[in-house]
């Protein structure tokens, strides 16, 4: 259904690239679709033996004890672990560079509830056996003595004087996102794990400025990433203190990092060996299972063990993506500038600090040059699973809240919302209020491009049907990668990286790889590494791989090439300057048109001209680009059912330069299918006590293909000038504006503004009822 | 029992060497001896199947017709393949370089029989299934139809007239060792596949020097390297007509190159993963179960098929090395001094071209400086399995015809052995009779050694008691390599290299970096990569990869070194040349002493300054060193049995410069070990059919420890200028001379001179009854 269209503007006139911007098929693809490739579960040992983890029934409970031994008696047993295992980290705070610190124990105690169970479905404990029947029956035979606590489960409650508090003075400094004003402990417990401010400008003198004052308050639920393949996790704790894991995640290095954290054994004691990943979406950027697996393998004297989620362990013990509270006020002139912003973020980190509250300041007002705002973030701990990153984390349901606001904004000043976009649109030298100043962006572009599709113009008839527009924006991400390149005797190149491929980036690194030595992209054969076997590579995540392990191969690339100049010159018992490298991959005499070897043909005789030819990058790029999205969704609403029809449905991004159109088309498609998803139908429904009812994928509503129609892109092309190509990350940004775009679809339709998650069939029906609309 | 006595002359004594030399464990030991090292047969897939092959019951046959169709019918059967299935490779001569030559139609041949069936156990089809059982059943479905012909089961019978021809017509070049004097095809098909020739001064002139001439004619049977892991093989043909191959090998990329060609693929279709090895000795550098396993897979549609063989398979379907006929005549003065010599060497191939006789004649005279020298070589088919590659290949048998007739030599002029021999030995400058002229080689030291070792200098008292001396050479070969290292956050080094370890080389080429880099050999961590993870890399093979992976590791410490000094100097914002890196690692200003990094707190801030660091080396080194061994045995022979007892070994070996003093023991033990049963026990029995009568190890004697004594050995070290740290390969020379040690030994205790081996109980019983001697 998502078929492939040609459809970018704006790209780069001057470029003549023989690889970049086409679309070959993927490396991977074969494997992929005839089920050969080898996922995390398809992972076999000699001596392997089955896992199982007991989870918390109780949302809230101090866990007073627990008892093992029957369990370990049961026959077939090899082991059965708690945190009792898990060295103590309390007090032990990471900083992970720029600002950014960690407190292990936390994670320590999401992977194996410490002291307290803070969510149900948290993991208490993890058998090891030798098949996955016995392994599940000593669940049953472990005891633990909870002291059941009251839940607080949602953050109105747990912000309440007299909640119950989750982290009993507990230093609640959270994740990478948070960074604290100051460096404090509060003076008395609280659920408020982190405040984050932001100034710019002169927030009460703007709002006097404004001619018309909008202000709105958004609320979202926590919705899961829904990646196909459950987590699983292969570990083997071998004799001489060495571990080995095989698990699919985000980055083998960041499996690596964190399984040495929570086991306190230094980094290069685990070697992480990637698996197929059968996505991510942000969710598997953090471990459960890999230390467990590792500590059964250890108990049951270094025989390997396997972990696998099911469905409702995922849904009930990773981390879905934060609930959001959100209000946004602002302020324009009647021209229709804006002049003044204020927003207050609140979000559900769930049962540790962490929420991407962060990333949702970076991200609400971006997107606009406002010269007065005030921005203020809350993490806020419930006792619901600890939120992880979820594409884009944290901007989605900020830009839910701020582009309905522009919407209203819109529509109070009479204005077209595209116009006005304009007017108000950040462009290189616009100061963020959270600091920092844009360089060279393309939301400009990618406005006009909305604004000149056919789409927008197209008249949309009929009753309760409406369009909708609206924006997002994604910083981007980056971190150090690295990449080695092989040049094999018939001429192909083995390119080794360590970025978990999950969206085509072995294709898409490959490229600029192939685009450098003039050779074709299925001449290169990518490989993702194991930790032992290449260069720190940061996660699969912040819209970063084609980016920084992008840079990486064309650094490679350009490693081979002067290593094949100073051979072909040695051969030839010349300089090396006198050689010239063509763009199709030739090596001939700059002088002497006789003296020349195809890439193939140098290749073939390296091995006895001073060995073969292996070209390596490591690099730690700091401009990823920041990238800006703008879609147009029509709508129609059932008015019996409140069912949300997604009619048409066109998103415009700046992708910098798309080095593989189609894996960039495929990003902004899956992208909105995500957002569309969360707009109109998922959502985590907790009951009073903090039970997930819908912990199954016949009851947590992901869309499907009949909920969606064909989704049309525009790739916009404004070059990064931060890579050599003018890549910008593209993988996140589509997420960001569905939310808006479909709620400003539906008020376009149904003059209903809603302003809570999911604009549900049942939600949509009762407004409509409300509203006297329904049934006519 | 073998225990580690140091025992090290001549080191030298300007170095200050913190790792090389030292005795570290070896980074693979745990796992090994704990059983989770994972072998070729560990494998397991998804959608495994299991193959067999059908092995001929002919020693020489023509194949009529094969009828697979009943095979294919059984249920469960999901493939049959015979050599149909391989494209035909006649007239495919490979140029190898340095003037070496391969038919690739031999090796396609050998791996599934083409027209003929040309030893007892060639394998002919082979089936997968979807259990080991069914496959083995479906072979008794296969029908072959076989015209038997006349088997040739010694070279004698192989040269006479009229002797059944193996290759009828073909060309029959051989491998990699054979140089023929003309490429001219034979006027008459003949078993005789090559014939080399090596003439050095006037040998008519150089006799009639001589005061004593002494002639002798010796005999050696096939003999096999006795590894203890049989062949095994797991492959997968991709639906993108890639192939993935899991195998035990002594080169992953000879699997991989092998493999391609016989298949007729290019080389980057293959991706040839390399488990742990049990053993190897030189039986490993050939394919027999790769490309089969991959025609399975494709047959099968895609599912991975593993072969592994039997003990009987190993023995009857894949390389012992060849059985040997050589005579030897020297001359020398009556001062013992050798003038002239000449020697006729008749190696037996087994069924396809490439038995090991160049090597046979580049070993046999070359430990002496002879003026007037004449060799022969010639190169035999029989119907018995191919010869391949064992250790030294040809040179123990040739050292078994030379230095028997050495000591005759010494006998007839009452010399010395040690004496005569040093009075002769080859030393820096000599020219050998087949053309290379001797760098800087330790011959002269290792008989002083050998000559001032207590154990030639005590007495032996007893009767049938005596001692022996013989001496032994091996040229050493080398090839490209490659190494990659990282640098983790903990200042521990991955390191990945494509040498297989098979003798502790893990450990011998990380102590080289960590040499470098003044780190201790435990913080590096090897990993011996696959095809498409690191450049290419020749085969563990030719005693050479602690020679040139060792030189890979030093250049690519030395590019991590260069890479840190640079980092460092960037973060104190100062030039690269002002910052010192020393011996132990630490990185520190030159003139601000304040200013200083261990290398595991640079190594800790990589990431956010600049980017992780990768180290990268590939090399093609020439200069592998050559090798040269002197061992003293004495022995006691049992009258009334025939058996003969070692009391007492001493080897003595220049190893260059011994990086890991242990493994050069262990490989001086181990080449005693095989020699000492080559000498006394082990044979390929076959019956007048061509069978082989003791295809297992309860039938097969190698020794066992109770066979043996300690082996004492002796390292000296002569720099090996040709090696950062002076390193000669050192793991084959050590099986040279023991044949000749344990012959001259028996003539010592009995006066009785063999000239065939196994001196078995039997066969000594005999020569002492026939001599008088026996139940004396």
């Amino acid at each position: 259904m998502l078929e492939n269209k040609p459809n970018i503007v704006l790209a780069n006139k001057d470029e003549a690239y023989t690889v970049v911007g086409t679309r070959p098929p993927r490396h991977d693809a074969l494997d992929k679709v005839t089920g050969y490739a080898r996922y995390a579960a398809d992972i076999s040992l000699p001596g392997l033996l089955y896992g199982a983890l007991l989870r918390s029934p109780h949302a809230h409970a101090r866990i007073r004890s627990i008892d093992t031994s029957k369990a370990k008696a049961l026959q077939g047993v090899k082991a059965v672990v708690t945190s009792a295992e898990l060295p103590d980290l309390s007090g032990k705070i990471a900083d992970l560079g720029e600002g950014n610190r960690a407190n292990y124990n936390f994670m320590s105690n999401n992977i194996l509830a410490g002291p307290k169970a803070l969510y149900k479905g948290h993991a208490v404990a993890a058998v090891a056996a030798v098949s996955q029947i016995i392994a599940e029956e000593a669940l049953s035979l472990i005891k633990v003595d909870y002291e059941v606590l009251t839940a607080v489960l949602s953050a109105r409650e747990a912000m309440k004087d007299g909640a119950p508090i989750l982290h009993e003075g507990a230093n609640t400094l959270a994740g990478p996102e948070a960074r604290p004003p100051s460096g404090a402990a509060p003076a008395k417990p609280t659920n408020i794990a982190n405040r984050l401010e932001f100034k710019l400008g002169d927030v009460a003198e703007g709002f006097k400025q404004a001619d018309v004052i909008v202000e709105r308050e958004t609320h979202t639920k926590a919705v899961h990433q829904g990646y196909i393949e459950p987590h699983s996790a292969t570990a083997q704790w071998h004799a001489d203190g060495n571990i080995t894991i095989w698990s699919s995640s985000q980055g083998q290095f960041m499996v690596r990092d964190q399984t040495s954290t929570v086991l306190g054994i230094p980094v290069s004691r685990v070697k992480a060996i990637p698996m197929e990943i059968g996505g991510g979406f942000g969710g598997k950027l953090v471990v459960y299972l890999e230390p467990v697996a590792a500590l059964l393998s250890r108990a049951s004297g270094g025989q390997p063990v396997k972990l696998t989620m099911s469905r409702t362990e995922v849904f009930e013990g990773t981390g879905p993506t934060s609930g959001t509270h959100i209000t946004v006020k602002l302020g324009a002139t009647k021209e229709g500038r804006l002049v003044a912003a204020e927003t207050h973020l609140v979000y559900e980190a769930g049962a540790y600090p962490g929420s991407p509250v962060g990333a949702g300041t970076r991200c609400i007002l971006a997107p606009y040059d406002i010269p007065n705002a005030y921005i203020e973030g809350l993490d806020v701990v419930i006792n619901v699973p600890r939120s992880v990153a979820y594409r884009a984390p944290g901007s989605p349901a900020a830009a839910f809240a701020m582009e309905t606001a522009i919407d209203e904004m819109c529509r109070t000043l009479k204005m077209d919302p595209i116009e006005f976009r304009l007017l108000n649109a950040a462009k290189e030298g616009t100061r963020q209020a959270t600091g920092p100043v844009f360089a060279r962006i393309g939301f400009v572009e990618v406005l006009q491009a909305a604004k000149d599709h056919p789409h927008y113009h197209t008249k949309l008839n009929g009753r309760y049907r409406g369009r909708g527009v609206a924006s997002g924006f994604w910083f981007n991400a980056s971190g150090p990668s690295a990449a080695i390149a092989s040049v094999n005797a018939d001429g192909a190149v083995s390119l080794v990286v360590g970025s978990p491929d999950i969206g085509g980036t072995r294709t898409s690194v490959a490229m600029q790889l192939a685009e450098v030595l003039g050779i074709p992209v299925d001449r290169v054969k990518p490989t993702v590494a194991d930790t032992d076997s290449i260069g720190y590579t940061s996660v699969t995540g912040g819209s970063g791989v084609t980016y920084k392990t992008g840079i990486a191969c064309y650094e490679a690339a350009q490693d081979i090439k002067r290593q094949m100049l100073q051979r072909a010159a040695t051969i030839w018992n010349i300089k090396p300057e006198d050689v010239e490298y063509t763009k199709e991959g030739v090596l001939q005499h700059k002088s002497d048109p006789n003296l020349k070897f195809t890439f193939a043909q140098l290749a073939g005789r390296l091995n006895n001209t001073g060995g073969p030819i292996v070209g390596r990058a490591t690099v730690n790029p700091r401009s990823p680009g920041n990238a800006f999205a703008t879609h147009l969704a029509d709508v129609e609403v059932d008015p019996e059912t409140g069912k949300v029809y997604v009619l048409r449905y066109t998103a415009i991004q700046d992708a910098g330069k798309a080095i593989h159109p189609t894996y960039v088309e495929g990003q902004i498609q899956g992208g909105v299918a995500q957002g569309v998803g969360w707009a109109i139908n998922e959502e985590y429904f907790f009951n009073d006590q903090g039970r997930m009812m819908n912990p199954s994928f016949l009851d947590y509503r992901m869309p499907t293909s009949l909920d969606l129609p064909m989704i049309d892109t525009v790739i916009v092309e404004v070059p990064n000038a931060g890579h050599p190509f003018g890549v910008r990350g593209v993988g996140e940004v589509p997420i960001c504006p569905p939310l808006a775009t479909i709620c400003n679809a539906i008020y376009d339709a149904t003059g209903l503004r809603f302003s809570e998650l999911p604009m549900s069939p049942s939600k949509v029906l009762a407004a409509l009822k409300a509203a006297g609309k329904n049934g006519a």
